[in-house]
């Protein structure tokens, strides 16, 4: 067999042993195909950053060939990093209608709108660029209008499946497009792409029709007031719960900032039914009575700010939670976020609330397949090579080996990484070499100026706090003329600690009589003298370390 | 009917609306019983400390009631405080054989095990006291010799549950004492407490028995190295990893501090069965062939520092993990620890290990009962009055709708508060009054000494840093002499930032001049103008708040 040697690379410059900021580039030739631009949120130690962003260097160094970003979805880790990545690199963005929809109220917040050339597509659509065409293919996913994208190169076709999950009855009542899987599967597909996020649960993810069943249910025997708190993108879920209202002669108010945006779009966009006298305005709910109301709110991770939270919290201006309110939460803690889910949880039993959640009741299903559906769509795809993607490391490994068990040849599979160009033909599939790739913090207006160090200091500030020493010294002669003293933040209680901050001045003044005998000008050795010192002295008598600050006044 | 006007009084001072701290008083008369003295690993907004424990003034006020502090098994969360508490309450302390143990190794860590009265207990013991007794219970939980405690007085039995479930195969063979359960029920208890962890669980916890099958399974089928990382209390699931290794041949080594301790302790004490031969030297391993060697570790909750972690971060000095090992993670991630243990997961799949743990395999089961089961305990003991304890509310309140549903009248039910004083006799329960309960930090040597102020610095530090401005002033003429001078740590990458710190000196240097040019000495007053306008020019430019720490020196 003669070995061709043209080849196309694929380059995921995030979400790759992480959950969020998913992006890769696709790139035959002459031209780079982005998919997906998303966030991730902080982790725990990532102190005072608001949102991690992928580093697209890459991506902007090759500026003339980016023909695009295609959108699967319109969820904030594949789409988020938008509005920071189009300042530096203006690209037409491709998306589904609801999609781009949520996009342009992002772009509009950002001042971002007119600048920006936004392409609503339908599945099944193909956009034909230099060397290669990109084609969206219908999915199932916990947001409406989400798609699979299949890059159509001279080598083949490259599928991305986006997040998806295989719904036979969704709300919209459009199952994914098996048949055009099929059809590109049956011609052959190069590489595919897969999401992992459930790899390691057997069998079916349930229907999303199922929640909407026991919302009814829940519903129906509620003596008061209904509450459900759920993800503001999940319009399938906001339109069951709208269904179970109407059904039930119940109103329906909608509560929270991205609850409300987002409802609005997809009213806007045709993707929630709902007849006008439904739906009334959160000020209006008094007139009703309680067992009319339902309120839909964000908050649903426990998250403190959100509507969900201040209700529980008696700071909601507009609802306080009273005894004989139910209040549903209709999704699963993010992990990391189970903490304060169950704190506001607590918080509405307190409040006298029926809670339903998670735990007690079928109120949420996932939006990502299960094994016996990542079968079906390595199945139907039936790729040469596949990739893992979406996932922690331990979901891309059991992702390959659940490939093979499907019949993918075992040389043929690979666990991706950031930034690492994955170079695949029909002859092969393999790592090649690096670009730049990594996260880019976003703290307020900062994007990209808080790196590690100041991280680490956070982190060392956040666990024994602060002591500054300040003391003015003469130029001429080394004599101290003001100080030593010596400021505390967030290391002891101070007032308790008298004794404490009383010896380490003498420590301090210590040191710099000594360096005045000595005729020492050299205030860095000064200065590290003098946290040397005072680390050494505060550790014994604490066991802590603060920040030693030394800072010295020469006049 | 007479109202009799005794009372007991049931004070629980840790343990309720949170997990961990456990200690409940109950008083009769001049007798106060204490059971548990536990402590609690702090929460993520506690930066930098290191435990939690309860506030004990109560106890300390009436020291000479204080008959003792009664312990139901050996967990952190039940006897970690004992050395703090000890030191200001030198009171006798009771447990069961390992129970004791463990407490002897943590006081002569702490200097205190010759100054301390340690009475060894077995179950139906009866220990007499002036007005009352305390009987101890037999029960099962995740670590042996767990008890129930009777008090009885002259009103009735109290009850204190402490952590249980029902395990009908246990290892020791020895499952709770379901007759002296009933007995005391069938002689009418006053009020029982009881553990409410699993409430929202239905059905039954399996025994601890299922786990050792399919360890022993999994270590048929592991064709190298085996590492079992478990909680080191839990003497019956190492009883059982060095059981399956004896079956199999195996060789068993211990690594990390607790679980060495531990099982030397649990060996010492006749806890753990074991052939001399099985268990060797971790620095031996090497002499032997992979498939023969077990490693038990401690690490299961993903802890950064712990053997576990340090073996998937190639960190270990004896264990590197390699392509061919097994390792197991026979624990379930307490809330709060899931992304740490996921970490680890993925580093170990990353070196090339096979991971099992939770989400693949029952290789855990909890340690506590289940619906059913606390159903049956309820059925058991027919207490008058109940009273769930261990739990966030949302399990006490579950556990009081429980109790309700098996037959305990609604008016006799009662949700505890930390420090609430629960007066109770056959005529009625209420809460009358509170006493002073709450948290204890401990940071590093100081216990206490660290408050919400400090902890709010912390935080704040950690958020966006500090901000020190300091200026040398005449007292004179105030008239700047030196600075001022600004210094930035945690706040922004500076190198990349000078111009904003350059704009931050010009504007402290124009609230000088005007106060100079204004005579104001009032320095407070001066500090609060820096800060302020400061403040207000960073959050503009950066939408971050820093903390801002201006220091005048005056000469």
């Amino acid at each position: 067999m003669k070995h061709e040697k043209a080849k196309v690379k694929i380059i995921p410059l995030g979400g790759i042993n992480e959950i969020g900021k998913n992006i890769t580039a696709i790139e035959y030739k002459n031209d780079i195909v982005v998919i997906d631009c998303g966030l991730k949120f902080p982790d725990d130690d990532m102190y005072g950053i608001d949102l991690v962003i992928p580093d697209v260097s890459y991506l902007i160094k090759n500026k003339e060939k980016v023909r695009g970003i295609f959108l699967t979805h319109g969820h904030e880790d594949h789409i988020g990093a938008l509005p920071y990545v189009l300042k530096q690199l203006n690209v037409p963005v491709y998306g589904t209608k609801l999609t781009i929809g949520i996009v342009e109220t992002k772009l509009k917040e950002h001042g971002l709108l007119s600048s920006t050339e936004l392409i609503r597509v339908k599945p099944r659509d193909v956009i034909k660029l230099n060397s290669v065409s990109v084609e969206f293919i219908k999915t199932n996913h916990s947001i409406a209008d989400s798609v699979a994208i299949a890059i159509h190169t001279p080598l083949g076709v490259v599928l991305h499946t986006g997040d998806f999950k295989v719904d036979f009855t969704p709300i919209d009542g459009v199952p994914m497009d098996f048949a055009r899987f099929a059809e590109i599967g049956k011609k052959g597909v190069l590489a595919m792409m897969a999401d992992s996020t459930n790899v390691e649960r057997p069998g079916y993810t349930m229907s999303e029709r199922v929640v909407g069943e026991n919302l009814f249910k829940l519903f129906s025997k509620a003596k008061g007031r209904i509450i459900v708190a759920t993800f503001a993108s999940n319009i399938h879920r906001i339109q069951q719960i709208l269904d179970a209202a109407r059904a039930l002669n119940k109103k329906v108010a909608v509560s929270g900032r991205s609850m409300e945006n987002i409802v609005a779009v997809a009213k806007e966009l045709g993707y929630l039914e709902c007849e006008d006298d439904v739906l009334v305005s959160i000020d209006n709910i008094n007139k009703y009575n309680n067992n009319q109301v339902v309120i839909i709110t964000t908050g649903s991770q426990g998250e403190p700010m959100s509507a969900l939270a201040r209700m529980a919290n008696a700071e909601h201006r507009k609802v306080a939670i009273v005894e004989g309110d139910t209040v549903i939460l209709s999704a699963t803690p993010i992990p990391g976020n189970e903490k304060l889910v169950s704190k506001v949880i607590n918080q509405l039993f307190h409040k006298g609330a029926e809670v339903i959640y998670k735990s007690l009741d079928e109120v949420h299903v996932s939006g990502h397949a299960c094994q016996e559906e990542l079968k079906l769509m390595l199945c139907l795809v039936k790729p040469r090579f596949f990739i893992p993607v979406h996932g922690e490391y331990r979901h891309l490994k059991q992702h390959c080996e659940l490939a093979v068990s499907v019949g993918v040849s075992e040389n043929n599979v690979l666990i991706p990484e950031n930034g690492a160009i994955i170079e695949v033909n029909r002859n092969g599939i393999k790592k090649n070499g690096n670009v730049t790739a990594g996260q880019v913090f976003v703290d307020g207006l900062g994007v990209g100026d808080v790196g590690n160090i100041v991280l680490r200091d956070r982190k060392h500030l956040s666990q024994d706090g602060i002591l500054t020493v300040v003391v003015t010294i003469s130029r001429e002669d080394q004599k101290v003329i003001a100080g030593p003293d010596i400021i505390s933040r967030g290391f002891v209680y101070v007032r308790e600690s008298e004794g404490l901050m009383d010896e380490a001045k003498e420590i301090v003044k210590n040191v710099l009589k000594e360096c005045e005998e000595k005729n020492i000008t050299d205030w860095a050795s000064l200065k590290g003298r003098v946290r040397d010192e005072l680390r050494n002295y505060l550790y014994e008598k604490t066991k802590r370390k603060p920040m030693i600050l030394p800072i010295i006044m020469e006049i």
